[in-house]
């Protein structure tokens, strides 16, 4: 049993692909609890979604009944409920006006309703859809704007440049994460692979995915010509991989932009966005951490929608 | 039991990563007899190569004792014996002076020797070493020469620009076909999917990837977003993210050589030389089927080292 917390305002609600983190959240927007479950989207057992709400925020809920926000995969086909997504240039007042209302009822049967936020999609110049479920709330909660671009590391990478006021102007997904995994995991690349750190392998690899992004599918492959031809050692693969991946994030960034400013922001882990910040360092670009709140951008959309004072 | 060959000249043994097919050829290089088993070097248990090599050329060789000449993975490192690497220019003559020697007994404990063909390595301008192993010997054997282009689609395949007398100028391996095997077995792409094909897709796919070839980690996404959006049926997305991984080497190719011929040759099975064939049609470039046989480029070889009658 928690202490009650009379100051709760609302309950922020990260609901991700593998995980649901929930916070509960002051009238000043201040964490006061958290709680986290590995209850994610795909975890979820014959739709039966209320369960790992339930089992993370019921206790709250009976105390203070306060409105729900929610972002992330569980607006997905795959989630709760689909909800829509925004075409760019997104904002975050546009959002606030669709969040998608779900309701449950918690072990007392009272009714409440989980309200979750779009999703953000754009088209590239080749006409390509690109969406992301997640990703923009924390980039709304980041208050960045004026053509400040920001990546969000990770499974499927999000680089976004946002307009002057605070809004999503255009992102692209890489598949940096996965495409990684699956080569040193199931690939035969991870085969000539032992576990080891070399940030010189990095670096070089960054370099050779930024010039040859134009040759991904040829220079990935380098990953194991180099261990085949002894000029980087077994340990030093992996680094190398990684940085050649992230090069060609790099590249493509720069190629489809024109420019990349000499400061870009990181959204994410740490170690996560310490790999990036090196990659960048690389091509001397300087890597600045977002330092809001995890938090930030539900509470931010809550207020937005109205559903706590501003 | 055979019939006995007394025609018999050469057994020539194509000895990959999963198969080992060997032939028995006449004195006129023409096929006598052919077996195979699952014996390829990454089945091997213990180093015992003999094993598999006799159980499929034991009885040729008590009947006629000929050379036994081998190309492909037998000859790497996982292999029976590494065999060097020849630089690009190759030459088929400079191989002939260079086949590693593995002796082993039949089971009548006689000595023979298995004859294995050097690989070919080049650099290409980002200074990234290539390799190859087996599609040196088909390329050979093909005859091709003078600017020649030859596409040996596979697992890891490869493009091969052919010098003025047959030597091999230079060439490039993409990891197409494991990407498209990790992406679609392992990873999140293979979700969307159903059986099915769709030419147009392919095709659509195939523009994509050689116009956008510098930004491949995110185009291959939209095989996801495509699924998502409802811009591509369940059924379509495979030969889509197909038709982009192809695509991705005909745009790469195309900036790495400045050009490519009217003309491009295919040497390999016939469903992935369709495939490729498509791809090269909806980017105007005509397909040619190499018509050498599989056993051309060892017979070659073993003309070129003197093991029999030119």
């Amino acid at each position: 049993m928690t202490t009650p917390h009379s100051n709760a305002a609302l309950i922020a609600v990260d609901w991700g692909t593998t995980n649901l983190r929930a916070y509960l959240l002051s009238v000043q927007g201040k964490i006061l609890d958290q709680r986290s479950c590995p209850g994610g989207v795909m975890s979820v057992q014959d739709r039966n979604f209320e369960a790992p709400l339930l089992s993370v925020v019921g206790e709250w809920l009976m105390q203070s009944p306060v409105p729900l926000i929610a972002a992330g995969m569980i607006g997905s086909r795959q989630g709760w409920r689909e909800a829509p997504y925004l075409p760019c240039p997104a904002r975050i007042d546009v959002a606030a006006k669709q969040l998608t209302a779900v309701p449950f009822q918690d072990v007392a049967g009272k009714t409440h309703q989980l309200l979750i936020g779009a999703g953000v999609q754009c088209r590239d110049d080749s006409g390509l859809h690109d969406v992301m479920r997640g990703e923009e709330t924390q980039l709304w909660g980041s208050e960045l704007s004026d053509g400040a671009v920001c990546i969000l590391p990770g499974t499927h990478c999000k680089w976004a440049w946002m307009g002057r006021s605070g809004e999503i102007q255009k992102f692209r997904t890489y598949m940096t994460g996965e495409l990684f995994a699956l080569l040193t995991k199931h690939g035969i690349l991870g085969r000539l692979m032992k576990p080891g750190q070399d940030i010189e392998a990095f670096k070089r690899g960054v370099l050779l995915g930024k010039n040859d992004s134009a040759h991904a599918s040829h220079i990935i492959f380098s990953a194991r010509t180099a261990g085949l031809m002894g000029t980087l050692a077994a340990e030093s693969l992996s680094d190398y991989l990684s940085g050649i991946l992230i090069g060609l994030e790099i590249g493509s960034s720069l190629k489809m932009a024109g420019a990349l400013p000499a400061q870009i922001n990181l959204i994410g882990d740490d170690e996560l966005c310490m790999r990036y910040a090196q990659a960048l360092q690389a091509v001397n670009i300087q890597a600045v951490r977002s330092q809001s709140e995890a938090t930030a951008g539900l509470w931010k959309l809550a207020q937005s929608a109205g559903l706590v004072r501003s």
